[in-house]
C-alpha cells in the first residue's frame, strides 16, 4: 500500500536544466529524484513515482531546503530511504530530511511561503570556493537605494512585469512579505520572502534592484515598475547562480 | 628593474597536482600562476618569473590565503598586477592582495607559522554545497578521544612517523604550537598551527587521530607512534580534499 512521504532535499543546481521533470532531458533534479525512488519502490512503468516540488527552479539554481512529496509502496523506514537515495543519487543533490506524512500533504498545494536567497560577491578577487553559488558584481552598488526600492516592492501586488512567462494566463499578483537586503563583507545577499513567486519572479526583481544600485533606476520608478504591468519596463534578470531556494512553510 | 612582490592566493585545488611547477604537468597552481605573470612582464624565457610560495600543497589541498613572493619587471601599480591576474586565472585560482615588499622578503624562508584545517563532515546526509571541500565521515568519531590524543601530539617532536616522504633526509622535528578540534553542527574541524609542516603531515595527524576516533588506537598510544620514528605505526593519510591552507605568519 501506498504512503505519502515528505522530503528536504538541497542541490547544487550548476549541472542541472532545473528542477521540472522534461523530456528528451535526462539532468533535471525531479527526474534523477523520481529515477532513483523508481528503482528503490520497484514502481511499474504505467505507475512510475511522482515527485510534486514545493516549486521549480530554473535551470542553474539551487536549493538549500527544497520540499517535495511522493506516494510510495516500500517497506523501508524513513532513515531507509534516506540512505538509499544519498548512496544512489549523483553527489550535488542530498536528501536531508524523510518523513511519512499526512495522505492530505500535497508540497505545492499546502505551500504558504517561500523563501529565496541571491547572493552577490562584489570586489576585484575572485570567491573561488563558492564561485558556482554566487554572481559577482564589478563595482558595489548603492545598498541604501537597493534598500529603498525594495520596500516599494513588499506588499500584494500585481507582479506581472516582474514575470519571466509574458504569456501567464494566470493571475500575477502575489504577496511579497519581506525583502531583506544584508551586506557582510564582500557578500551582498538578498532575501525574499512571500506566499508563492513567479517564474524568475526573484531573478528579476533582483536585477532591477540592482539597476538601482548602479543608478539607472531611481529607487522611486520601482512603483512605476509594478503599475505598468509590463516586463519590458523591469531590470534583466539577474543570473540563476546566485539564486538558491532557502526554505518552505507550511 | 624587477621589485619583490607578495601575493595572497587563494585557490580550490580539486583539478591540480598540487601547488609545485612540475615538468610535463600543465595543472599546478605555481604553474598557473607563473604563466600568467610571465605573459603580463613578458618575461624572456631565459629568465621566467619564479614564484615561491610559503608551503607546497598536496594534490587536491585547497588553500585560502597562500603567501608567496615573485621579483617582477613590471610598471603596474599593485591592483592593476591583481586585476591582470584575476581576468587571466582560471575562476579556481584568485589573487586577493599584491604589496610590494622588501627585497628580502622570501615566502617560504621567513614563514614562522602556518595554520592548516580539515574539515569533515558527519552524517547520512551529503553537503552538497562543499562536497568538493569536506570528507564525509559516516559515523560520529569519539571527539573527547580525538582531543584527549591531539593534546599528546602537540610541541616539539620528532614527526618522523608522521612524514609521507619515507626517504626524507632532513630533520623531521617541527613544532606544533596547538591542534583544536571543533564540532559545529554536521562539521567536524581539526586546527593545526605549527612552525612548519611535513610532506603529507596534517592529512597523517587527521588520520591517526579519526583512528583514535573510531577506536582503533588509544589516546595514549599517540606517544608511542610518535617515539617509533616509523611512518608504519601511525594511521592512514586522510584524503586531501578536506585539508585548507588557512594562514603564514610572517
Amino acid at each position: 500500500m501506498k504512503r505519502n512521504y515528505k522530503f528536504l532535499i538541497s542541490y547544487d543546481g550548476t549541472r542541472y536544466h532545473g528542477w521540472e521533470r522534461q523530456p528528451g532531458k535526462d539532468m533535471t533534479i525531479q527526474g534523477k529524484l523520481e529515477t532513483v525512488l523508481g528503482k528503490m519502490t520497484g514502481a511499474p512503468s504505467d505507475d512510475p513515482v511522482n515527485l510534486i516540488g514545493a516549486g521549480r527552479t530554473d535551470a542553474g539554481v539551487h536549493a538549500r531546503a527544497m520540499t517535495a512529496n511522493a506516494f510510495l509502496d516500500t517497506d523501508m523506514s524513513e532513515d531507509e530511504i534516506r540512505s538509499y537515495m544519498n548512496q544512489y543519487l549523483p553527489e550535488d543533490i542530498s536528501v536531508m530530511e524523510v518523513r511519512a506524512c499526512s495522505e492530505r500533504f500535497h508540497a505545492r498545494y499546502n505551500a504558504l511561503g517561500k523563501t529565496y536567497r541571491y547572493t552577490c560577491w562584489i570586489g576585484p578577487s575572485k570567491p573561488v570556493f563558492d564561485r558556482k553559488y554566487v554572481t559577482i558584481l564589478e563595482n558595489r552598488p548603492d545598498v541604501e537605494a537597493m534598500k529603498e526600492a525594495a520596500q516599494l516592492l513588499v506588499g500584494t501586488h500585481d507582479f506581472k512585469s516582474f514575470c519571466g512567462n509574458t504569456r501567464m494566463k494566470k493571475s500575477t499578483v502575489r504577496c511579497v512579505d519581506t525583502i531583506n537586503i544584508e551586506e557582510n563583507g564582500n557578500y551582498l545577499r538578498l532575501y525574499f520572502h512571500g506566499n508563492g513567486f513567479l517564474q524568475n519572479m526573484v531573478r528579476i526583481l533582483t536585477g532591477t534592484l540592482l539597476e538601482v544600485g548602479y543608478g539607472n533606476i531611481s529607487p522611486v520608478q520601482v512603483k512605476e515598475i509594478l503599475e505598468a504591468c509590463d516586463r519590458q519596463k523591469a531590470g534583466p534578470t539577474a543570473p540563476p547562480q546566485g539564486l538558491c531556494m532557502m526554505k518552505v512553510d507550511y
